[in-house]
């Protein structure tokens, strides 16, 4: 594997896991950005984690994909990842609506090519 | 399954799959927004085609997820995109980097709950 520009996760070869988390924000500086740090430090530090692409837009709409070994690594990491929202007043301080899939990730392309 | 709020695609039950497009634009004002429009109504037209999400941040970093009923969907939706893209001069018109991944989605969540 190559690696990536930056913003894009240096992936292994298929299958691995992805962790879709699409979200809304509500008020913009309600220490959401701390918390998401500090999740993103933390997710870093979980066996088998293998990154995460995140964007956001003006709207306040986001995707943020991280992307995990195998099941094992997934299920550990919601465990860490639900007790920490739990200590923080919960997730409906930050997020006026959110949805989240696990996906078995099977192929992948990058291009454009020849760069 | 409920409506979700403007952003979000509306989704059955898994299993069904996702396109994980992640992409880095160069030039902001180079036709990108009318050959995205473009591609989304198309995709919208196909059989099996279940919704997107997308974000793109000021960087120009940006995840786009396609969610398909099933394989056959994904397939067709492939072969229609990749003609679309030949006739417009290529995808290394707008993006700098791309990377795509084919994912099959096994669980979803939504919340907050009681919402």
């Amino acid at each position: 594997m190559s690696i990536p520009p930056p913003g894009f996760a240096p992936l292994p070869d298929p299958p691995y896991y992805a962790v879709i988390f699409a979200s809304l924000r509500g008020a913009p500086d309600d220490g959401y950005g701390a918390m998401a740090a500090e999740m993103a430090a933390l997710a870093a530090r979980q066996p088998g984690y293998l990154g995460v692409e995140s964007a956001r837009d003006g709207t306040g709409f986001g995707l943020t994909v991280s992307y995990w070994a195998d099941e094992t690594a997934l299920i550990a990491w919601k465990a860490v990842a639900k007790h920490q929202l739990a200590q923080r007043l919960g997730k409906d301080r930050w997020y006026l609506h959110y949805a989240l899939r696990v996906a078995k990730v099977e192929r992948q392309y990058e291009g454009p090519e020849g760069r």
